[in-house]
Protein backbone atom coordinates (compact mmCIF):
# COMPACT_ATOMS: atom_id res chain seq x y z
CA UNK A 1 0.00 0.00 0.00
CA UNK A 2 1.09 3.41 -0.78
CA UNK A 3 2.03 5.87 1.70
CA UNK A 4 -0.72 8.59 2.05
CA UNK A 5 0.29 11.57 0.70
CA UNK A 6 0.25 14.70 2.86
CA UNK A 7 -2.60 16.97 2.11
CA UNK A 8 -4.76 20.03 3.15
CA UNK A 9 -8.10 17.85 4.03
CA UNK A 10 -10.09 21.43 4.15
CA UNK A 11 -8.51 22.04 0.20
CA UNK A 12 -9.03 18.68 -0.76
CA UNK A 13 -12.97 19.10 0.19
CA UNK A 14 -13.34 22.43 -1.68
CA UNK A 15 -12.02 20.60 -4.48
CA UNK A 16 -13.79 18.00 -4.09
CA UNK A 17 -17.54 20.06 -3.55
CA UNK A 18 -16.41 21.58 -6.75
CA UNK A 19 -16.55 18.76 -9.05
CA UNK A 20 -19.68 16.96 -7.52
CA UNK A 21 -21.11 20.62 -8.22
CA UNK A 22 -20.24 20.55 -11.55
CA UNK A 23 -20.36 16.85 -12.47
CA UNK A 24 -23.39 15.93 -10.18
CA UNK A 25 -22.85 12.66 -7.58
CA UNK A 26 -22.99 9.57 -9.60
CA UNK A 27 -20.95 10.84 -13.25
CA UNK A 28 -17.80 11.55 -11.12
CA UNK A 29 -15.55 9.24 -11.27
CA UNK A 30 -12.69 8.17 -8.57
CA UNK A 31 -10.60 9.40 -10.97
CA UNK A 32 -12.30 12.86 -11.65
CA UNK A 33 -12.20 13.32 -7.48
CA UNK A 34 -8.13 12.55 -8.14
CA UNK A 35 -7.47 14.31 -10.97
CA UNK A 36 -9.07 17.61 -9.18
CA UNK A 37 -7.98 17.08 -5.54
CA UNK A 38 -4.36 15.85 -6.11
CA UNK A 39 -4.42 13.53 -3.89
CA UNK A 40 -4.32 10.31 -4.62
CA UNK A 41 -6.76 7.49 -3.71
CA UNK A 42 -5.49 6.58 -0.61
CA UNK A 43 -5.18 9.95 0.85
CA UNK A 44 -8.94 10.75 0.28
CA UNK A 45 -9.95 7.20 1.23
CA UNK A 46 -8.20 7.41 4.26
CA UNK A 47 -9.79 10.60 5.47
CA UNK A 48 -13.31 10.59 3.91
CA UNK A 49 -14.06 6.72 3.51
CA UNK A 50 -15.47 6.84 -0.06
CA UNK A 51 -17.00 8.67 -2.64
CA UNK A 52 -20.59 8.57 -0.85
CA UNK A 53 -18.43 10.27 2.40
CA UNK A 54 -16.47 12.79 0.13
CA UNK A 55 -19.96 13.95 -0.88
CA UNK A 56 -21.80 13.91 2.09
CA UNK A 57 -18.84 16.19 3.50
CA UNK A 58 -19.10 18.42 0.02
CA UNK A 59 -22.67 18.76 1.12
CA UNK A 60 -21.75 19.85 5.15
CA UNK A 61 -18.85 22.11 3.39
CA UNK A 62 -21.70 24.09 0.86
CA UNK A 63 -23.70 24.62 3.66
CA UNK A 64 -20.45 26.02 5.82
CA UNK A 65 -19.79 28.10 2.79
CA UNK A 66 -23.05 29.14 0.06
CA UNK A 67 -26.36 28.54 2.40
CA UNK A 68 -24.40 30.31 5.46
CA UNK A 69 -23.96 33.08 3.13
CA UNK A 70 -27.16 33.35 1.76
CA UNK A 71 -28.74 33.21 5.18
CA UNK A 72 -26.16 36.03 6.13
CA UNK A 73 -27.15 38.44 3.43
CA UNK A 74 -31.01 38.25 4.57
CA UNK A 75 -29.96 39.67 7.63
CA UNK A 76 -28.75 42.95 6.14
CA UNK A 77 -30.03 45.91 7.24
CA UNK A 78 -32.30 47.80 4.53
CA UNK A 79 -35.84 47.62 2.76
CA UNK A 80 -36.91 44.26 2.79
CA UNK A 81 -37.97 43.81 -1.17
CA UNK A 82 -34.32 45.17 -1.55
CA UNK A 83 -32.66 42.71 0.90
CA UNK A 84 -34.38 39.89 -0.69
CA UNK A 85 -33.98 40.70 -3.94
CA UNK A 86 -29.81 41.70 -3.66
CA UNK A 87 -29.67 38.20 -1.62
CA UNK A 88 -31.22 36.58 -5.07
CA UNK A 89 -28.52 38.54 -7.04
CA UNK A 90 -25.96 37.06 -4.85
CA UNK A 91 -27.30 33.74 -5.36
CA UNK A 92 -27.24 33.47 -8.59
CA UNK A 93 -23.49 34.86 -8.65
CA UNK A 94 -23.03 32.00 -6.82
CA UNK A 95 -25.20 29.41 -9.40
CA UNK A 96 -22.19 30.30 -11.23
CA UNK A 97 -18.56 28.93 -11.05
CA UNK A 98 -14.92 29.02 -13.23
CA UNK A 99 -16.64 25.70 -13.78
CA UNK A 100 -19.74 27.24 -16.01
CA UNK A 101 -23.03 27.58 -14.79
CA UNK A 102 -23.50 24.82 -12.22
CA UNK A 103 -26.62 25.47 -10.17
CA UNK A 104 -27.30 24.65 -6.36
CA UNK A 105 -25.54 21.56 -5.58
CA UNK A 106 -28.15 21.12 -3.04
CA UNK A 107 -30.67 21.77 -5.50
CA UNK A 108 -28.86 19.27 -8.31
CA UNK A 109 -28.52 16.09 -5.18
CA UNK A 110 -32.48 16.92 -4.17
CA UNK A 111 -33.19 15.84 -7.74
CA UNK A 112 -30.16 13.23 -8.46
CA UNK A 113 -29.21 11.50 -4.67
CA UNK A 114 -31.80 12.72 -2.07
CA UNK A 115 -34.64 9.82 -3.52
CA UNK A 116 -32.41 7.15 -3.05
CA UNK A 117 -30.54 8.57 0.27
CA UNK A 118 -31.97 9.26 3.22
CA UNK A 119 -28.53 11.04 4.84
CA UNK A 120 -28.69 13.39 1.27
CA UNK A 121 -31.99 13.56 1.88
CA UNK A 122 -31.80 15.12 5.26
CA UNK A 123 -29.45 17.33 4.59
CA UNK A 124 -30.67 18.94 1.48
CA UNK A 125 -33.75 19.36 4.03
CA UNK A 126 -31.44 20.75 6.00
CA UNK A 127 -30.60 23.64 3.70
CA UNK A 128 -34.45 24.55 2.80
CA UNK A 129 -34.71 24.10 6.24
CA UNK A 130 -32.09 27.13 6.92
CA UNK A 131 -32.76 28.88 4.02
CA UNK A 132 -36.51 29.19 4.74
CA UNK A 133 -36.53 29.96 8.46
CA UNK A 134 -33.86 33.28 7.46
CA UNK A 135 -36.82 34.31 4.96
CA UNK A 136 -39.38 34.36 7.59
CA UNK A 137 -37.15 36.35 10.18
CA UNK A 138 -36.68 38.89 7.91
CA UNK A 139 -40.35 38.63 6.22
CA UNK A 140 -41.65 38.70 9.86
CA UNK A 141 -39.29 41.68 10.63
CA UNK A 142 -40.75 43.16 7.74
CA UNK A 143 -44.31 42.88 9.11
CA UNK A 144 -43.77 44.36 12.56
CA UNK A 145 -42.13 47.42 11.21
CA UNK A 146 -44.99 47.66 8.33
CA UNK A 147 -43.15 47.15 5.59
CA UNK A 148 -45.10 43.78 5.00
CA UNK A 149 -48.67 43.68 4.68
CA UNK A 150 -50.76 42.01 8.06
CA UNK A 151 -52.79 39.81 5.43
CA UNK A 152 -49.01 38.19 4.05
CA UNK A 153 -49.04 34.70 5.17
CA UNK A 154 -45.12 34.60 6.04
CA UNK A 155 -45.02 31.16 6.77
CA UNK A 156 -45.84 30.52 3.32
CA UNK A 157 -43.96 33.37 1.88
CA UNK A 158 -40.87 31.90 3.22
CA UNK A 159 -40.98 28.65 2.38
CA UNK A 160 -42.35 29.67 -1.34
CA UNK A 161 -39.33 32.16 -1.64
CA UNK A 162 -36.60 29.42 -0.30
CA UNK A 163 -38.05 27.34 -3.32
CA UNK A 164 -37.58 30.43 -5.65
CA UNK A 165 -33.80 29.86 -4.76
CA UNK A 166 -33.81 26.07 -5.47
CA UNK A 167 -35.77 27.07 -9.32
CA UNK A 168 -33.05 30.18 -9.53
CA UNK A 169 -30.41 27.08 -9.31
CA UNK A 170 -32.38 24.95 -11.57
CA UNK A 171 -33.04 27.54 -14.60
CA UNK A 172 -28.85 28.55 -14.54
CA UNK A 173 -28.05 24.70 -14.35
CA UNK A 174 -30.11 24.17 -17.44
CA UNK A 175 -28.47 27.24 -19.41
CA UNK A 176 -31.67 29.87 -19.12
CA UNK A 177 -29.93 32.66 -19.15
CA UNK A 178 -29.42 35.36 -16.27
CA UNK A 179 -31.77 37.56 -17.87
CA UNK A 180 -34.40 35.05 -17.99
CA UNK A 181 -33.56 33.74 -14.43
CA UNK A 182 -33.98 37.53 -13.17
CA UNK A 183 -37.24 37.67 -14.78
CA UNK A 184 -38.68 34.60 -12.76
CA UNK A 185 -36.94 36.05 -9.87
CA UNK A 186 -38.82 39.06 -9.80
CA UNK A 187 -42.13 37.85 -10.84
CA UNK A 188 -41.57 35.24 -7.28
CA UNK A 189 -40.86 38.52 -5.69
CA UNK A 190 -44.19 40.44 -6.47
CA UNK A 191 -45.66 38.08 -3.79
CA UNK A 192 -44.50 40.53 -1.44
CA UNK A 193 -46.19 43.38 -2.36
CA UNK B 1 -24.15 -13.21 -31.77
CA UNK B 2 -27.72 -13.49 -30.10
CA UNK B 3 -31.11 -13.08 -31.96
CA UNK B 4 -33.01 -10.54 -31.10
CA UNK B 5 -35.48 -11.22 -29.12
CA UNK B 6 -38.84 -10.20 -30.57
CA UNK B 7 -40.85 -7.17 -28.84
CA UNK B 8 -43.27 -4.02 -28.80
CA UNK B 9 -40.54 -0.90 -29.24
CA UNK B 10 -43.37 1.51 -27.52
CA UNK B 11 -43.59 -0.63 -24.82
CA UNK B 12 -39.98 -1.20 -24.23
CA UNK B 13 -39.70 2.46 -24.49
CA UNK B 14 -42.68 3.19 -22.14
CA UNK B 15 -41.08 1.02 -19.59
CA UNK B 16 -37.38 2.48 -19.86
CA UNK B 17 -38.96 5.86 -19.52
CA UNK B 18 -40.16 4.92 -16.43
CA UNK B 19 -36.53 3.40 -15.25
CA UNK B 20 -34.90 6.76 -16.31
CA UNK B 21 -37.32 8.60 -14.46
CA UNK B 22 -37.28 7.21 -11.09
CA UNK B 23 -33.32 6.11 -11.08
CA UNK B 24 -31.95 8.71 -13.30
CA UNK B 25 -29.58 8.71 -16.17
CA UNK B 26 -26.18 8.10 -14.82
CA UNK B 27 -27.50 5.66 -12.22
CA UNK B 28 -29.63 3.46 -14.85
CA UNK B 29 -27.40 0.77 -15.41
CA UNK B 30 -27.68 -1.38 -18.84
CA UNK B 31 -29.10 -4.41 -16.41
CA UNK B 32 -31.78 -2.15 -15.11
CA UNK B 33 -32.91 -1.15 -18.50
CA UNK B 34 -32.91 -4.99 -19.87
CA UNK B 35 -34.41 -5.90 -16.32
CA UNK B 36 -37.17 -3.54 -16.93
CA UNK B 37 -38.30 -3.59 -20.33
CA UNK B 38 -37.65 -7.42 -20.47
CA UNK B 39 -35.60 -7.19 -23.73
CA UNK B 40 -31.92 -8.38 -23.61
CA UNK B 41 -29.53 -6.35 -24.81
CA UNK B 42 -29.21 -7.20 -28.86
CA UNK B 43 -32.68 -5.83 -29.24
CA UNK B 44 -32.89 -3.11 -27.08
CA UNK B 45 -29.26 -1.81 -28.74
CA UNK B 46 -30.54 -2.55 -32.12
CA UNK B 47 -33.48 -0.56 -31.78
CA UNK B 48 -32.37 2.03 -29.48
CA UNK B 49 -28.21 2.11 -30.29
CA UNK B 50 -27.23 2.83 -26.88
CA UNK B 51 -28.30 4.01 -23.39
CA UNK B 52 -27.88 7.71 -24.43
CA UNK B 53 -30.27 6.86 -27.62
CA UNK B 54 -32.98 5.16 -25.28
CA UNK B 55 -32.77 8.58 -23.17
CA UNK B 56 -33.56 10.78 -25.86
CA UNK B 57 -36.46 8.70 -27.43
CA UNK B 58 -37.66 8.54 -23.75
CA UNK B 59 -37.80 12.04 -23.66
CA UNK B 60 -39.64 12.60 -26.79
CA UNK B 61 -41.89 9.43 -25.18
CA UNK B 62 -42.60 11.81 -22.43
CA UNK B 63 -43.59 14.69 -24.19
CA UNK B 64 -46.13 13.23 -26.18
CA UNK B 65 -47.48 11.24 -23.26
CA UNK B 66 -46.87 13.68 -19.63
CA UNK B 67 -46.07 17.60 -21.57
CA UNK B 68 -48.85 17.30 -24.06
CA UNK B 69 -51.66 15.95 -21.55
CA UNK B 70 -50.52 18.80 -19.57
CA UNK B 71 -50.32 21.19 -22.03
CA UNK B 72 -53.94 19.79 -23.14
CA UNK B 73 -55.47 20.33 -19.71
CA UNK B 74 -54.76 24.41 -20.04
CA UNK B 75 -56.74 24.64 -22.65
CA UNK B 76 -59.94 23.07 -20.65
CA UNK B 77 -62.76 25.54 -20.29
CA UNK B 78 -63.45 27.57 -17.55
CA UNK B 79 -61.86 30.47 -15.33
CA UNK B 80 -58.19 31.14 -15.64
CA UNK B 81 -57.37 30.59 -11.98
CA UNK B 82 -59.46 27.13 -11.95
CA UNK B 83 -58.29 25.62 -15.03
CA UNK B 84 -54.32 26.50 -14.02
CA UNK B 85 -55.24 25.39 -10.64
CA UNK B 86 -56.56 22.31 -11.74
CA UNK B 87 -53.75 21.54 -14.44
CA UNK B 88 -50.81 21.75 -11.48
CA UNK B 89 -53.06 19.34 -9.44
CA UNK B 90 -53.02 16.97 -12.14
CA UNK B 91 -49.04 17.26 -13.28
CA UNK B 92 -48.99 17.14 -8.95
CA UNK B 93 -50.27 13.66 -9.75
CA UNK B 94 -48.22 12.76 -12.86
CA UNK B 95 -45.14 13.20 -10.75
CA UNK B 96 -46.27 10.22 -8.43
CA UNK B 97 -45.71 6.81 -10.53
CA UNK B 98 -45.76 2.89 -9.36
CA UNK B 99 -41.98 3.57 -8.67
CA UNK B 100 -42.13 6.53 -6.12
CA UNK B 101 -42.24 10.68 -6.20
CA UNK B 102 -40.26 10.39 -9.17
CA UNK B 103 -40.81 14.02 -10.31
CA UNK B 104 -40.96 15.32 -13.62
CA UNK B 105 -38.39 13.86 -15.84
CA UNK B 106 -37.48 17.08 -17.64
CA UNK B 107 -36.78 18.71 -14.55
CA UNK B 108 -35.19 16.23 -13.55
CA UNK B 109 -33.05 15.79 -17.21
CA UNK B 110 -32.44 19.67 -17.14
CA UNK B 111 -30.11 19.36 -13.34
CA UNK B 112 -28.75 15.58 -14.23
CA UNK B 113 -27.75 15.75 -17.67
CA UNK B 114 -28.63 18.84 -19.73
CA UNK B 115 -25.12 20.59 -18.51
CA UNK B 116 -23.46 18.29 -20.20
CA UNK B 117 -25.35 16.97 -23.63
CA UNK B 118 -26.61 20.06 -25.73
CA UNK B 119 -28.95 17.05 -27.37
CA UNK B 120 -30.89 16.81 -24.10
CA UNK B 121 -30.78 20.59 -23.27
CA UNK B 122 -33.01 21.26 -26.22
CA UNK B 123 -35.30 18.41 -25.68
CA UNK B 124 -35.58 20.06 -21.96
CA UNK B 125 -35.48 23.38 -23.37
CA UNK B 126 -38.46 22.17 -26.06
CA UNK B 127 -40.41 21.07 -22.68
CA UNK B 128 -40.21 24.22 -21.15
CA UNK B 129 -41.07 26.33 -24.29
CA UNK B 130 -44.19 24.21 -24.81
CA UNK B 131 -45.37 24.94 -21.34
CA UNK B 132 -44.64 28.69 -21.40
CA UNK B 133 -46.57 29.00 -24.93
CA UNK B 134 -49.82 27.07 -23.24
CA UNK B 135 -49.75 29.10 -20.54
CA UNK B 136 -49.41 32.25 -22.33
CA UNK B 137 -51.80 31.25 -24.98
CA UNK B 138 -54.53 30.43 -22.02
CA UNK B 139 -53.17 33.73 -20.25
CA UNK B 140 -53.93 35.78 -23.11
CA UNK B 141 -56.88 34.72 -23.71
CA UNK B 142 -58.00 35.40 -19.94
CA UNK B 143 -56.96 38.92 -20.16
CA UNK B 144 -58.87 39.16 -23.32
CA UNK B 145 -61.79 38.58 -21.48
CA UNK B 146 -61.18 40.32 -18.60
CA UNK B 147 -60.54 37.64 -16.40
CA UNK B 148 -57.05 38.61 -16.41
CA UNK B 149 -55.93 42.34 -15.31
CA UNK B 150 -54.69 44.74 -18.29
CA UNK B 151 -51.26 45.58 -16.38
CA UNK B 152 -50.15 42.12 -16.08
CA UNK B 153 -47.25 40.83 -17.73
CA UNK B 154 -48.40 37.73 -19.74
CA UNK B 155 -45.13 36.71 -21.50
CA UNK B 156 -43.28 36.69 -17.59
CA UNK B 157 -46.21 35.06 -15.73
CA UNK B 158 -45.86 32.39 -18.25
CA UNK B 159 -42.33 31.77 -17.92
CA UNK B 160 -42.86 31.88 -14.15
CA UNK B 161 -46.01 29.02 -14.27
CA UNK B 162 -43.84 27.23 -16.39
CA UNK B 163 -41.07 27.17 -13.81
CA UNK B 164 -43.20 26.61 -11.00
CA UNK B 165 -43.84 23.26 -13.16
CA UNK B 166 -40.42 22.63 -12.42
CA UNK B 167 -40.23 23.24 -8.91
CA UNK B 168 -42.94 21.41 -8.33
CA UNK B 169 -41.55 18.31 -10.08
CA UNK B 170 -38.29 18.98 -7.56
CA UNK B 171 -39.73 19.14 -4.56
CA UNK B 172 -42.13 16.45 -5.30
CA UNK B 173 -39.11 14.36 -6.22
CA UNK B 174 -36.82 15.56 -3.22
CA UNK B 175 -39.96 13.87 -0.79
CA UNK B 176 -41.25 17.27 0.07
CA UNK B 177 -45.09 16.17 1.13
CA UNK B 178 -47.68 17.13 -1.41
CA UNK B 179 -49.46 19.86 1.22
CA UNK B 180 -46.05 21.61 1.15
CA UNK B 181 -45.92 21.75 -2.58
CA UNK B 182 -49.87 22.58 -3.05
CA UNK B 183 -49.07 25.86 -1.00
CA UNK B 184 -45.79 26.54 -3.16
CA UNK B 185 -48.35 26.08 -6.37
CA UNK B 186 -50.81 28.37 -4.23
CA UNK B 187 -48.22 31.02 -3.27
CA UNK B 188 -47.24 31.23 -7.25
CA UNK B 189 -50.64 31.41 -8.42
CA UNK B 190 -51.30 34.42 -6.06
CA UNK B 191 -49.54 36.69 -8.73
CA UNK B 192 -52.08 36.09 -11.06
CA UNK B 193 -54.76 37.97 -8.85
Amino acid sequence: MARPREFDPEDALDKAMHQFWAKGYYDTSIRDLIDRTGVNYYGLYGTFKNKRGLFLASLDHYRAMVTSEVVKSLSKPGPVQRVIARTFDRLLDLTHTPDGRVGCLMCNSAVEVAPHDTEVADKVREHSDLLTKAFRTRLAEARDVGELSEDKDVKALAEFLATTAYSAGLLSRAGFDRKRVKRHIKTALSTLV
